[in-house]
């Protein structure tokens, strides 16, 4: 059951589909608390959902705030990443009450999810206008999946975007763009997309294109698409400050950049220099900006990813005057306190994604202005949803691939999300685990971290243990930031044999893959998901923060430490453990239910196979396309004589003809 | 077997405390790779050592430098912490070569520990000068035992230092210090130590008291010794530039101060502002300097806390200057490119300990001017000297507490060190765990980190669990940092039960405790030391990241994860485990040898006993001093009808004739 309470006001963020009626008696379970709601956390409660959020699945024992923040080094400390995911699914206790909450709210949240008090949850949103949705059910699967047909089907993108994606802030010309290709094709190494960074643009001017580096970047990207590489460019929000720029033009022309107070367009410093930032809030400018992605697809291009659209703002000039002033006020000083010093430091540090900033341009919204702050966690998916509606009109019937930074509840529905500026770093391959089941929860199934991690330099075995996890992600991207060590799987020319056998892994794997993700979206079911989603009364399994659930048939517990040649396993159940080091070369094992050690070297990964379950698996293949699946094996978890059927799903990978009959196969 | 070669024209850095002739032959196990060595490790090598550096116990496929740096932001990204620690530890696979590796240098050591290559270990010195010293035993444990004898006897503070020590950068007047102080006496908290950050001092200026804020110390340190509680105040490296401050007078007259290549005296910002940096590397420098702590151990003061002795600068007048400059330049362009903003940015960031400033400032070593960036990591450890020779003569004949931030191999002899600016993150909780056995092997065996973490804001959870394995550390304070919120333990009214009965163990097993650190250190043994010390053939041991053995009969596997309610526990052999939730109140189960998951609610320690083993026990006592020793219990693994015997250690604790045969008393 799913209760609808509202207070005040609320903001119309289009993050539901369903419209219920306003329920008018109590909230149930939740107790008013000042300007927010508390309840009270039993010692083994445990709280799932806030979506893309630092820390464990288990949110408890933390404090965080959902607004959009463009987050340049993840870590425990933080309250806040790029999305707006206000979803809590509650389990007070084994055989306590078990409810999801959804906050329908544009703009902060405030979570003290056992911070202040071990055993107190308290929430409020920043302005008492609001929607709350209650959702009851027998159980944590059950209400998970009451809220994702709440807030509509998760987009599904073509299925190459299933494939290997290689990325890199870096890749400067056409020639470094055709090289990573030919080093993933010559040393064998699965792949289907190479992502574009702002290099590829002219001075980073959104729907521009260098033609010094890239002088034909249809020729490219139709070359490429013959060896069955997609090239995936990226898009800012920010549109540079240009005369010559026609769009930045014509969203002058139209009006269709936020204003500030006094009805200038609002101003900020982000990549190509100054920008302004288009209203995605107005339907007709989103209909505007998408178009602009037509200066793309008609170069053959078929993905996108948004980026920095939150929206970062490094530096305002208002923000970078007021700065300049006080660094020659110091100028003048013969001695500087400690004081002053750390407060030029932190002025410096907080230029960027100021709050005042924030507070100082608007949105017009049916007529009305609207302070960006008070719905800023609306900008990002919006552009998203500006993309993806321009692409219905630009591609017809076809599906393209779309990712984006920020979002927000609602934005699933029109692309999925990569998880941000991570860092090489075994800590982030621990969150990347941690991350998946509580995004997807918020309806980005299509979704993945930066694998060998975004900042840093990466190491041979972070980028292959990494990877041994991230086969299993729906978005599978190996992305690096510039000035890093190099991390393209071909790099690793030592370990290249183990890299090669879980690149083929993954798309041995892909028949099980996508047919997981597909009932993922299509009947509104979770992909990855924590334990206690299917073992409800197991008090161990509820704990267990390093091992997932993926699709029906499989359990994944990565090693993510360095140095480690094993790790612990809990089975809820009995399980069939595959220790693979490739798809044909495997260890198998019936496990009894309990805990385990089970060793796993450098070049192997652990799988397990839950009791009556069935996974088709294909020949590795170079790329989606040459993938076969007529040809399957099974691999199986069945006692001697016991029958199992497999639904499989396949389609043509490209329309949007998912409710065919025809995609479904039965598999025994 | 020790063997010393030695390479060009090495500095004494005062690290070794024995002579060895020098040998003439190939240097063994490695081979020379352009400026260093190089090694080739067996795929289940594990490399120890290091001390004070990033990532876990086993150093394996990482890059470190020795460059003791004032790092604020601890992970595993950095490269360099506060110390210089340059012994390695080498076990090349299970049955391979064992050997320890000590480079005598005191400027930058650069190491590529299968970081480059997974297989290939590499380093070398920023110079060609050094000492190498070659370590050959029959394992593990005996050439860390060999090692700590080369090195000399570690520091051994007063007995009153194993107490708990409360700390924060913010307590501003001694009614601040007074409330602690009654907090935990009325909270029934046991407490020996409160530290003074620099709020005491007179605009931060060494040897200062501020007399409006802490109007007569002396009254205030015998009032809290009354109650068995010792000031700890700190004492930071940097002189504060002023006329009237007699340090700085004098020092400037004696020419103690490090100068620049013009000869005069070399000027950077630290916390009081403008400072002088004393050449600690001479003599009669030290022997000034030490001097000085005469204002406060004559105020009855018995413990110091030497900070930011890297030395830690914020800037330097010339970094500023260009820093301010280029700030200038930048207020008159109307638009200003991203790497223009990035690049000032970034010079923002590197305002603080800046290589140059460290290149443009000189010692002075019998006669030579000595560039300070060559002899860097000797500065901070022969402040630590400077303050331990004078304690000899201001307090002759007793222990006085001293632990540093900073140190090198060899400074180990004079105090002990706290383990930096950490952070409140179970991340660091876990560094706490993996770099006790690495510092301690380096000779640091008085030491321990930040509990609750110092920078950023812990929870109740975090602070307790921590405490949990922070019980079992020779130091044992707890210290944030301002702005944080507040963790002193009795902060936490919900818990704190649990706390007191944590605080308690500590104090009941201190017979123990001090029995082990003295034997550590009168013994050249390990405290705390990694499982494959002990049980070197056992394959699963050597790569345990998370257990320590701690003294002749405990192992301790701290739970340091959120949100968990147990964990995974190897152990190489039987024992009996313990999970006490307070001296009385525990749980006792015999184990057999293997992987086991353990139950471990947030209010419980595991601790497990050895076969064969006592452990002496005291009841609880609110300060050391009260701690009752004659009326024992023991707890124990012995099998029936077994005999055994436990060496335990008692002195007075606060003199130095640690030798004395009565200090040992056999309990059985």
């Amino acid at each position: 059951m799913i209760q609808r309470f509202s207070f005040g006001r609320p903001f119309p963020t289009g993050s539901v589909v369903e419209t219920l009626p306003i329920a008018t008696g109590d909230v149930p379970f939740l107790t008013p608390d000042e300007s927010g709601w508390k309840l009270t956390l039993a010692e083994d409660a445990v709280v799932y959902g806030l979506g893309e959020m630092p820390r464990g699945i288990n949110k408890r024992s933390w404090h965080y705030i959902t607004n959009n923040t463009d987050e340049s080094h993840h870590g425990e400390d933080k309250l806040s990443y790029y999305g707006a995911h206000n979803f809590l699914l509650i389990r007070n206790g084994l055989g306590g009450d078990c409810f999801g909450v959804f906050i329908d709210f544009p703009g902060k949240v405030y979570y003290d999810i056992g911070y202040s008090e071990h055993d107190v949850l308290r929430f409020h949103t920043e302005e008492p206008n609001y929607e709350l949705y209650i959702l009851t059910g027998k159980n944590e699967a059950a209400i998970a999946k009451a809220f994702r047909k709440l807030i509509g089907r998760s987009y599904i993108p073509p299925k190459w975007a299933f494939g290997l994606a290689q990325s890199r802030f870096g890749y400067k010309t056409e020639a470094d763009v055709r090289e990573i290709a030919r080093q993933y094709r010559k040393n064998q190494l699965p792949l289907d997309m190479i992502c574009m960074d702002i290099d590829y643009m002219q001075d980073y001017a959104d729907f521009t294109v260098n033609k010094d580096r890239f002088p034909d970047l249809k020729k490219l990207s139709d070359d490429l698409k013959a060896q069955n590489i997609r090239l995936v460019p990226i898009i800012d929000a920010g549109i540079r400050i240009n005369p010559n720029d026609k769009a930045c033009q014509e969203g002058l022309e139209k009006g269709y950049f936020c204003k500030k107070a006094d009805g200038k367009p609002f101003v900020a410093a982000v990549w190509p220099g100054k920008a302004y930032f288009a209203d995605f809030l107005r339907p007709e400018v989103r209909e505007w900006f998408g178009s602009w992605y037509h200066t793309l697809t008609d170069l053959g291009i078929e993905g996108f990813w948004n980026d920095m659209n939150e929206p970062a703002l490094f530096y305002s000039p208002e923000r970078l005057r007021e700065l300049l002033d006080y660094a020659a006020s110091l100028r003048n000083k013969d001695n500087i306190e400690h004081h002053e010093f750390f407060g030029f430091v932190g002025k410096v540090m907080k230029l960027m994604n100021s709050p005042e900033d924030y507070a100082s341009f608007y949105h017009e919204v049916n007529g009305e202005k609207i302070r960006h702050d008070r719905v800023h966690n609306l900008y990002g998916g919006n552009m998203t949803r500006a993309a993806s509606e321009a692409f219905d009109r630009l591609r017809p019937g076809k599906r393209t691939l779309l990712y984006s930074r920020s979002s927000f509840i609602g934005s699933h529905r029109y692309g999925g999300i990569w998880l941000g500026d991570n860092h090489s770093s075994w800590a982030q391959l621990l969150a990347n685990i941690q991350l998946m089941p509580n995004v997807q929860m918020c309806g980005f199934l299509y979704a993945g971290a930066d694998l060998c991690g975004f900042d840093g330099d990466t190491t041979s075995d972070l980028a292959l243990r990494w990877l041994e996890f991230g086969l299993f992600t729906p978005l599978m991207r190996n992305h690096s930031s510039s000035g890093t060590r190099d991390q393209e799987y071909f790099r690793f020319t030592k370990e290249l044999p183990a890299f090669r056998k879980m690149l083929e892994l993954r798309y041995a794997l892909l028949p099980y893959l996508y047919s997981e993700f597909m009932k993922a979206a299509l009947e509104s079911t979770p992909y990855f998901r924590p334990l206690a989603f299917d073992y409800p009364d197991d008090s161990d399994a509820r704990t267990v923060e390093d091992q997932l659930l993926l699709g029906e048939g499989l359990m994944v517990a990565p090693v993510y430490t360095q140095n480690a040649v094993g790790r612990h396993v809990y089975l809820p159940e009995s399980m069939k453990l595959l220790r693979l080091r490739s798809v044909e070369d495997y260890d198998e094992e019936i496990l009894p239910a309990g805990h385990h050690y089970l060793p796993c070297a450098l070049n192997e990964v652990l799988l397990f196979i839950r009791p009556g379950c069935i996974v088709p698996v294909a020949a590795p293949a170079e790329c989606t396309a040459q993938l076969d699946e007529e040809h399957l094996t099974l691999w199986s978890n069945l006692s001697a004589g016991q029958k199992a059927v497999y639904r499989m799903y396949t389609d043509d990978g490209e329309t949007k003809t998912y409710e065919k009959a025809e995609n479904w196969r039965m598999v025994e």
